[in-house]
């Protein structure tokens, strides 16, 4: 019978990275098996491939990831929602990263690891919801991929649960500025059936920034009006 | 950086209307940015939107729009289910209503909110799982919209979980008195995967008030048979 | 009004067959209404239904379930899998078995509740996520049915959580020994968005048990770097 309490938290398998906030783990494969990579969908141009996968949190962690790819020699190969949250309404994430040298994929990991800590700044969870924001003055492949931001233009991502409070936030952000619409999601349209309207938005850095202000504003009221203070797990930022 | 403490939980936003139990908000719009509606795919007709959402229970709140919107010169533009509940095995809600007069859009959201109160009576949750139950002596546009009742007709509702419990509660039900069926519904079938067999019943007012009484008494014995009484969120009220 | 607290915990409903752990109920049926036999869309052949149900877990089960119907003149109707687990990323599990005779099913469903509890011996779940492990010697129509496991062949399950945690698994079990994947899952593709990957392996006996207990040393490896020691609803069995 195995005994867990014989095994180490200070993990020394390769595969391991690191983890940070949000239940946020960062590993890497540096040979994937190819039956398994045939599988996976995700191409065959890669067999070392870098892993990231937190129980809650999406959009940060994303936005970590858009910019840790854009920072080294690697390139998005998948990210996914899973519904889950530890129990709130919302989603976790999960993203494939590959690239030629494991040497990249393990340092575009651990750009992700520290990023994300910093982005967590802008996660607000309540006893009764949560609301999440970024903005990226310059989106790239993560944040494409994920929400249809456009390349090189500013971006910026408002989610808030329960969803009716996420749709006065979209519609605050609207009518904030000059900004277009790259995604726009409902428990039943694009989720996973998370408990959230999701706006995603491109432009003008100042407007796309604005916008996004504005909307946490409302957000934040509207949040808190329910009748708790939310936890932040990091430092706001914006 | 943004002090949440600064804000006050007496929200004062012209889109709050309130809050109630089971992290139930109700908000309205009252001119809905045109790129955002067009986006919603709710139609054009309205600009005044009433918000309806919920982080659990989705057949109580779905009951007390009905009545809402049945009461007021409002019309039910769409009802979505999270897989929420906060942990535990079923939905959450997220309701757009519309209406020409914004008074009438809050009005009908005021409405909403208070039955939500009465209706969260039949719910029961407990350490294993949870029952639902709703009965309306006549469905309208919402209970139409979310389990295909027929309107005018009486109207009941049942969901249990672990979903083996709703299956007894359904065939008791069936065998309780001649009622139709309006919808079923199970983990892979109409859930967003929660966990949970749905039945919705329509027919005679007291052959489908019975039924769900029965199915009740033996949803209950079941789930109190799985070791644990049942919080109810409200008082019973069937 | 109701008063729940006059109903025993001591279930004496003829439909009442037991629980076990993981919130798992089991049930029978012994003759379904058949109004709703027609919607359950599991064929008109059956009357006399067994249900087995849970909030956590899902192969533990189904491997339960697979031993329980190979023992008894039964036959597995539908398995579903429930986006659950209490707050935890992965599923719960809704399965309907069926037989001429009641007291072959209720033999089944004892059978299951009382293997379920053995097989809960690999399941393990820390603060930051879980792991779950099964082996089938001889598999048969439950884990055909759900992961397309090969009948009379061994069959290995492993699924962990953040789901980057099962790919490392699942690659780890295939460049351990020889073995052919039989389902291959993720929050997107085949699971209900749970927040794992998940493979399943056949092959030979002694080889699909060395890649479970490979993908189990590294997951729980990488399940404890992420800083707190897994809960075991059982004791470890393989």
């Amino acid at each position: 019978m195995i005994d867990v309490k014989s095994i180490s938290t200070h993990c020394t398998r390769t595969e391991f990275v690191g983890t940070t906030v949000l239940d946020t783990i960062g590993l890497v494969i540096s040979g994937i098996d190819d039956t398994l990579l045939k599988e996976m969908n995700v191409g065959m141009k890669y067999h070392a491939l870098g892993l990231f996968s937190s129980r809650t949190g999406a959009a940060g962690q994303i936005t970590a990831i858009d910019d840790a790819v854009k920072a080294t020699n690697t390139e998005v190969l998948s990210i996914e929602f899973p519904r889950d949250t530890k129990g709130w309404g919302g989603h976790g994430n999960y993203i494939v990263i590959g690239g030629n040298d494991v040497s990249d994929v393990r340092h575009a990991i651990e750009l992700g690891l520290e990023l994300t800590k910093k982005n967590a700044g802008e996660l607000y969870i309540s006893e009764s919801g949560h609301l999440e924001f970024t903005y990226s003055a310059s989106a790239g492949a993560a944040l494409q991929k994920a929400f249809h931001a456009v390349p090189g233009e500013a971006f910026g991502f408002m989610a808030g649960s329960p969803a009716a409070i996420g749709l006065v936030m979209a519609d605050t952000a609207m009518k904030a500025s000059a900004v277009n619409i790259t995604c726009y999601m409902t428990p039943s349209i694009g989720t996973s059936h998370s408990n959230e309207v999701i706006l995603g938005i491109s432009g003008d850095a100042s407007a796309v920034k604005a916008a996004v202000l504005e909307a946490r504003q409302v957000g934040l009221e509207l949040l808190i009006g329910m009748g708790s203070y939310p936890e932040i797990p990091g430092t706001p930022y914006l």
